[in-house]
């Protein structure tokens, strides 16, 4: 999977720099959030480096989002009261994949802006890239002061092992993510990868996140208790129908389909506080839900449905290619967004983008 | 000047991964420098974390080879003194126009063998990559035990000031680097600038480097006191020769020749020296001249003057593409290069290509 996967570099017409519009509102949503964890950290003394990581970075106008709210934050209030700012470090983590190098060319021009809003006293700002799987240590022990990820937690650490058995493997026929038809041992699977993967990178964090450190994560969830709601499924429904499609035509084999799953998972809050309790290095301050509605993708523009299906095909395609690609071919990405689109388009279902704040506190 | 310099990215026939034996062995041969810094620090007490740089890691074999010797030098003192081994933290600086995306592909598999050489008990190594300029600060204070540059410090932060003032500039005639022809004003120019940028890098370092911590570096010089002779210039007055006949055909205006000067100098020992006694902050335990012989190119193999000078070509080039390619444009890189070959395969001159390794301590 770390192999594997990684968002569209560059910034091209299909690049995840240009497609992200969703993931980029979800993130300026969760910023009460990240705002109040924050401030509240700013109470105590603050160190006189204050390192911060954000994980799953990816590549594009969201990278640094966090980054500067998070350093604008803490050097405005340092002024409010009077007291010295602290010097930031800021690593921005992705698998290997990500584009890095145009994440790193964008930087001078990034910090620049940033000491032109927030004043001369503002940092300096130390910034490094950290490739690596967060389900994996990624950074020294009690080295984070704050950690920020957006759009990430979604993605497991590799799908279901149920489901890649060699000899013996569960069959989610037709479908590449759970969905209604699903057999029950598919979706208990995923919870169960799901499961492991939140609690493993909750024991990983609280090694390297200092005490009293606070971590803000956002990710894809659920509000409804049934993991094969429309809320969930329905994007990977019109996906899978596209890919039916595709063996229809013969473009796509039948036995390929079969052994694709994505490694994702839309958890409802209970599950969330579940791991989180039975970890129990952190409390769980806030959590809240994000729902952006249906036609997010359009940036607030009301659109006809097939120009929506259209964006929402960039969007999804900017996410799932490099999966697609290495599984399936380069040469059926083309046909399956456009199947996708005509799919998306002769339906009339709407449902809510449902995503999951939540503000955590290591431990002391 | 950040932003043009760049070694040649990828892994292709005109990578620099591909294209810098000259710089791997002469990191090589620095090693028992580096081995005697890393060992005497071993006698004092090592934090829990190591945390190193090192400065214009490029990319290519040469990347990881340092780190590799200081964590591996590490380990195993460690191990046969009986104290427990530190985990290591290693960011890799370059500017942001590296190819780190290249580092960081190759990363996974990097620590895969660097555990199978060490033992399971290795690490764990924690990697960054740095984008920026070692000629601004790119850490926080006091936070780094060992730093490491090799065939780096000998590019200057600018072409000397004189030689680009757009009202009156310093003419060095049919030149791109310093010459036996050259006005001394020209020389005294890229003396002064050396000074200043070595002056500076030194005090940047000092800012960062913990009390105690080591700097091992490695960078282009001469042994001669004259910075005309052939041992500096030898090969830059072949690229000039190069470029006068670009003028002479046509393919080159002769003031886009006299505007550009290579932002590079070849430090005497006792350049070296008067900088780091003037700056005060580091004590320099060990200087070292390393001499290659003239067709180290070759990798040890006796090789023909026409081989020799298209491997030369492919080394310079690989080094020196992103600057010509900017001032020159694209289209007089191959011409450029063919011409330098037949130059230097027509002459019959042989210098050693001479570098300077140090070994610095921080005063506590």
């Amino acid at each position: 999977m770390e192999q594997i996967l990684s968002m569209n570099g560059g910034s091209g017409e299909q690049s995840y720099a240009n497609n992200s519009i969703g993931q980029s509102t979800c993130l300026s949503r969760s910023m009460p959030v990240l705002k109040q964890a924050v401030l509240d950290s700013c109470c105590t003394n603050l160190p006189e480096t204050v390192t911060m990581a954000d994980l799953g970075c990816s590549s594009g106008p969201n990278t640094f989002y966090a980054v500067s709210e998070i350093t604008s934050i803490i050097y405005k209030r340092c002024c409010q009261l009077g007291r010295s700012a602290p010097e930031f470090r800021v690593f921005l983590n992705d698998l290997p994949g990500n584009d890095f190098n145009t994440v790193f060319q964008s930087l001078p021009a990034y910090q620049g802006k940033l000491r032109e809003e927030n004043g001369p006293g503002f940092g300096p700002l130390y910034v490094a890239g950290v490739p690596g799987s967060f389900y994996g240590r990624l950074f020294p022990l009690k080295t984070l002061h704050f950690v920020h990820s957006s759009s990430s937690l979604h993605w497991l650490s590799q799908v279901p092992p149920e489901l890649t058995d060699k000899a013996n493997p569960l069959i989610n026929k037709w479908k590449i993510f759970i969905s209604k038809t699903s057999p029950p041992a598919v979706i208990s699977s995923y919870l169960t990868q799901f499961r492991k993967d939140f609690s493993l990178f909750l024991k990983l964090r609280s090694e390297e996140v200092a005490p009293e450190g606070r971590m803000v994560l956002t990710f894809r969830g659920r509000t409804t208790a049934d993991p094969t709601s429309d809320e969930s499924c329905l994007l990977w429904d019109y996906l899978g129908q596209a890919f039916q499609d595709l063996v229809a035509e013969g473009l796509v084999e039948e036995e390929r389909l079969d052994t694709y799953n994505t490694p994702y998972y839309e958890p409802h809050p209970e599950e969330i506080q579940a791991e989180i309790e039975k970890e129990g290095s952190f409390t769980l301050d806030r959590l809240e839900v994000i729902a952006l509605p249906w036609d997010s993708v359009n940036g607030g523009i009301k659109d006809d449905r097939a120009t929506t299906a259209k964006r929402m095909a960039k969007a999804i395609r900017a996410v799932n290619e490099s999966m697609f690609r290495s599984h399936f071919g380069e040469d059926i990405l083309d046909p399956l967004f456009h199947r996708f689109i005509e799919i998306m388009a002769a339906d009339t279902k709407e449902v809510e983008h449902v995503s999951l704040v939540i503000s955590l506190i290591r431990k002391a």
